[in-house]
């Protein structure tokens, strides 16, 4: 155990984050390849036990970073979840010790392809190894130690962070007391990898992507980038909150021409537009490929053997949430970690929200998920370790 | 009348399109515009009775062309529709007349963006006007005094070939005995349009894009165009034909590394690249602009004022048909057309076809919708004009 991990001060501020970073030396990755210095990114909120029993970790999704909640000196918004962590919230921090890093390929603190190689000290770009959500998991692992926490009281995430909490569930089932995957699946479905592969390819034919080697140039792939987020988006939001939201509202037909900037018809590509260019002052891109490779990847089932394998002797509660209007990753999937989990008479609580926000309804259904989680936290406090716990079933 | 209509030799073969081209003229556009000079592409089937009762237009989608059935010198694969046109066939070139033609702004033989502009005989490029549904059906109205023919027996289309139908029905009532609207929407919902545009941005991203001018270069746009094509395709699928065509198939982890060529972990890539690829030889990325944006500007509600206004004093008998997994135009969008027909006592017969094929189901499901064709031809024909010509509802 680090002293580090007492030492409070050390985590308020960061010139960059305002999040605290921790070497972690060398980790051999799942594609065999090997990093030889491994940093870590991360934020907490609320203070740990003595018991350190009431550690809650949180996994972001593909473009959150650390920073989950609260303010950083110059923000113009809060964290990425900070309607759900702080005082009083469904992630309460008068009661949690919560956690949040950046995951491993990210480029908000941890390393990533914009982190210097260690041979020339210029950005690895595509010269980085391929990660996948277990190398993501691997260090969140040793981020535990380092914080001096036997066993999380939770981890909780959704979409890409729901994938790295079942990876939780299924390698570290000792090391966690309750699971939430939340608007997330066992493995992408092949149009969610199509979407992702159409983003990535939008970025590696901008002109100023370079082979991934543009991070000293005043160009950068800013064009395919916010293709690629624009792509993300539309399938972010429903059909019927995009209908909602813009309709068909527009500008006259005669006032458009190709070629023109701005020159847009429909409220609808100004937003895209809008969210694509302000997405590339803040991510990086070729972040952006491995992230979604790495959620592309994530196959729980084929790591297993079986969905129903991945969850053998589950001491963990898990509370499973989907969301009703969310297509890219649908509520089918979300029932079919549920059944892989009852199939090892797992203690597994499901809700499907019904909303019309689409995925990134886990990120604004704020009220719901809040009593849905609130919930299932005192549930899991009160009955500690799941009884089926070495009562795997035969079924 | 021309003469030409009856030259069945005319109608053999041209050098690059083995399809007819006719000059119509001068033409006033819905922008405001007007374009000196319309040369429609055309290729007709079957004989046209002496009653010239027999006619039926087919409007083809955004990639399509005249070119609908039957194989043309150099063909590796037949006409887009050709499993629904011909002898015996659902539009029976036995007993029917069947016409199509490449619709304005096009790239194969009607003119478009890569026609010569009559100023300095150098492709339009983006100087060609916006162009809408309403203009495409003005051209083909035209060509309908061309072959002499009154009425058409049916107007038939699927997608942007459906909206070309609605428009047919609404704007010249009086010339079309039956419409047939498939896996079409009055007007594209802003899913639709914001898929559409980031496939324009990836072909006005691409470099070789050159503001649109680039006709005279060895290299085109093709990268962005492959891009575009790669995310319709996506959308032509469902999520269930995605995952029964290629699941989570692909290679192993070890093998990739982003920059390599070729190098796709997932089968789902290597068919959309695939599909991009040969797209890009067969299309022009400036007529991929313009026809999308005249998909996307469709709206019939507003340009009637209402859906049951566009169908007033209905003498046509209607068959819509939509598919069950066809997320692009959804079915819930022709059950829309089809309430603001019946709110007009229209003859509307309507269709849900279940299939997993997506909105690409209307090019695929070939033996229902030859079945379901066919039966409706021949009510049509027994019973003609529609009783509720004179008797539009008052509701």
């Amino acid at each position: 155990m680090n002293d580090k991990t007492h030492d409070r001060t050390a985590m308020i501020v960061e010139p960059q984050f305002a999040s605290v970073t921790a070497e972690q030396g060398p980790l051999e990755l799942e594609c065999g390849e090997r990093l030889t210095d491994v940093t870590v990114c991360y934020e907490t909120w609320g203070t740990l036990n003595e018991e350190r029993s009431n550690a809650i970790l949180i996994c972001h999704a593909l473009s959150g970073s650390a920073h989950a909640a609260g303010w950083h000196d110059g923000d113009d918004r809060p964290g990425w979840w900070h309607d759900m962590i702080g005082p009083g919230k469904a992630f309460d921090t008068d009661r949690y010790f919560v956690v949040c890093s950046n995951v491993l390929g990210g480029c908000y603190g941890t390393t990533g392809p914009c982190s210097p190689h260690p041979a020339d000290g210029r950005p690895w770009g595509i010269r980085f190894p391929i990660v996948t959500v277990r190398d993501m998991v691997s260090v969140q692992r040793r981020l535990m130690d380092l914080l001096g926490i036997e066993r999380w009281f939770s981890v909780a995430g959704g979409s890409l962070g729901g994938m790295q909490a079942l990876e939780w569930a299924w390698r570290y089932p000792d090391r966690v007391l309750s699971v939430m995957p939340l608007a997330t699946s066992a493995a992408l479905s092949p149009q969610g990898i199509a979407f992702n592969e159409v983003g990535r390819q939008a970025i590696m034919s901008d002109p100023h992507w370079n082979n991934g080697d543009y991070y000293d140039r005043t160009q950068k792939p800013d064009k395919g980038l916010s293709i690629a987020r624009m792509i993300g988006h539309i399938t972010y939001l429903s059909d019927e909150s995009m209908m909602q939201k813009f309709g068909r509202r527009g500008r006259a037909l005669r006032d458009f021409h190709f070629g023109h900037k701005e020159g847009y018809h429909f409220d609808v590509e100004s937003y895209l537009h809008y969210k694509g260019n302000q997405f590339t002052q803040r991510f990086d891109a070729n972040t952006y490929l491995y992230v979604t490779k790495a959620m592309d990847l994530f196959d729980l089932p084929a790591e297993a053997g079986s969905l129903k394998s991945a969850f053998r002797n589950p001491r963990a509660r898990f509370l499973v949430v989907s969301f009703s209007s969310d297509w890219l990753f649908p509520p089918v999937q979300s029932r079919e970690i549920v059944q892989g989990l009852r199939a090892n008479l797992a203690d597994v609580t499901y809700y499907e929200v019904q909303s019309d926000k689409g995925h990134d309804a886990f990120l604004i259904e704020v009220d719901e998920l809040t009593q849905i989680v609130r919930r299932f936290l005192n549930r899991v406090e009160i009955k500690g370790e799941s009884h089926f716990a070495t009562t795997p079933s035969k079924i």
